[in-house]
């Protein structure tokens, strides 16, 4: 009987679960909620969940473990820590505080846990099974709602003394630029991700006066759904919007490059669907912004995995 | 008989040889010009060095192999890449090219080499005989004539793809800030070497009225000692350079923090021997650029070796 990984990739708004083979077939999957209060409840939601795919899989395997790609996880200590975008990891007070996620679900299924920040779970899914196969030095940026990052050096997972490298959605995009959740200001997040790129639209139609499709929207509704369906209608706003988003993009790419000297970039998340508007400017700006040495050789990938299973994927092969 | 290493330090103006043995004692040391016009005149001075060094050491142990640290080197393929500082790695028509030091100094000494570029080399002497031993997780910045930089992950140095990562110095530190040698604007380097303080020292001269004792100094000639001997004596506008230095200094560590998470950052070079007037306005910066999860956690540190001992000792530790 063959071994079985449980991958599981925490989201904000929901938590996907699978059942996955060594070699990366998921073989069953689940979607839950995130939208809980309660820690006790969600491990009980989860824990549920698991056991449930375990039964549906369990003339093809057993399970060998489980492994969990979530925001804000310390791979080093199996806990979430202060995770802003979690509801069910917050303390009485509503502050987000530490969840003892590996030991807690550990306890709950009697199935060893491992756990990874969702970056770094994406990162591992593409080197192992995905668009950065063979790939032993690339960094990994995920475009979601929020700019997440995996860093892989020397085919390893580069994690830092705390466990916390690789927060390059917080790298200093533009100085003394927009603020952002974290504190700082400027924040590549606060541009190049899904919010980012709604607020660049609710700026370019407050100080542009020209017609765009995207004035017949509530300007606090909009969404990167919007601003792309827009730009594939030819709107001229829309687009710009983009050239503006790949250009900081691009210029951010360039100093990533000169810290780890990767052999490609690889990008990842809902953002990437509009990429068609942004790549040729993310590229020019990340060349314009490299020295001699890398000019031109730096490979852009996008994610060739379906939007979760990157994740789900890296999460299951913690497992072996 | 013990064994003993070589370890050379290659810079600019002159060129730093020791013997050392396992444990980091420099038995020997020399220093020739690296001031010469061609590879060849070069080489064989540099051959004649080691030869006289080790028959100066002949009764204490035998050289098991040599190991350099020089701008601009390859640990991947032995050679140095268009090295702008290097007067011997021309071409004919005077232009920066590649030189296959390793394989040729290997041909005229009989010995081994191994070479990588020179930051990393004081990484890798810092990390095992000075400040950052125990320490596996660091950046070591050196601030010379330029900014390097030598990046140590889960205890090993960061190479990266093709040899090339930690180019630090070369991160836009200000958006279209001042004009780098390697073509780009704004690099960290502009600003935070020896160079860069010189060029903040002009600066400030011409755009305030204030009296200072750099006044009475050549702009063009003015050098970060002579900014450091006038903050000594109280000078306002000196000391004013080195918080305008500090300041941007700190930002772009923080930022390099957010990449690699280390547990300490290793300050090294000329220009730290200025801290005292910089040391805190730098901390400040990188502490306010830095998110909760970092916050008053990254340790700095100044280097403990002299001068060019981390450099030769790093290098000569290649080869154990």
């Amino acid at each position: 009987m063959q071994r079985l990984a449980i991958g599981i990739d925490i989201g904000g708004q929901s938590s996907k679960c699978g059942v996955v083979t060594q070699d990366g077939t998921i073989l069953e999957q689940s979607v839950v909620t995130s939208l809980i209060d309660s820690f006790d409840d969600y491990l009980a939601l989860l824990t549920d969940t698991i056991k449930e795919l375990i039964r549906k899989t369990a003339s093809k395997g057993t399970p060998a473990g489980i492994g969990i790609g979530a925001p804000n996880a310390n791979r080093l200590d199996g806990t979430i820590r202060y995770a802003p975008n979690l509801r069910w990891a917050r303390d009485a007070e509503g502050n987000p505080c530490i969840i003892h996620l590996a030991e807690r679900l550990e306890a709950a299924t009697g199935l060893h846990v491992r756990i990874t920040n969702d970056a770094n779970a994406a990162a591992r899914g593409e080197h192992i099974y995905g668009v950065a196969k063979g790939i032993d030095d690339f960094i990994m940026i995920t475009l979601g709602t929020g700019v997440g990052s995996g860093i892989v050096t020397h085919g390893r997972l580069l994690y830092g003394h705390d466990g916390f490298a690789g927060e390059l959605g917080h790298v200093c995009a533009v100085q003394d630029g927009r603020q952002c959740n974290c504190g700082l200001k400027g924040c590549l997040e606060t541009y190049a991700s899904a919010m980012g790129v709604a607020r660049t639209a609710r700026e370019f139609l407050q100080k542009d006066s020209r017609e765009s499709l995207l004035r017949k929207l509530d300007p606090e509704k909009i969404s990167s759904k919007d601003i792309y369906d827009a730009a594939v209608q030819g709107d001229a706003l829309a687009r710009e919007i983009f050239v503006f988003t790949g250009r900081i993009l691009g210029r951010a790419l360039g100093d990533f490059v000169k810290f780890s000297s990767p052999q490609a970039i690889v990008l990842f998340g809902g953002l990437t669907k509009s990429r068609e508007f942004f790549h040729d400017e993310m590229v020019k700006a990340m060349n314009d912004n490299l020295m001699q040495v890398w000019k031109d050789k730096i490979q852009i990938l996008y994610s060739s995995l379906k939007e979760s299973d990157a994740a789900i994927l890296g999460a299951s092969s913690m497992v072996w």
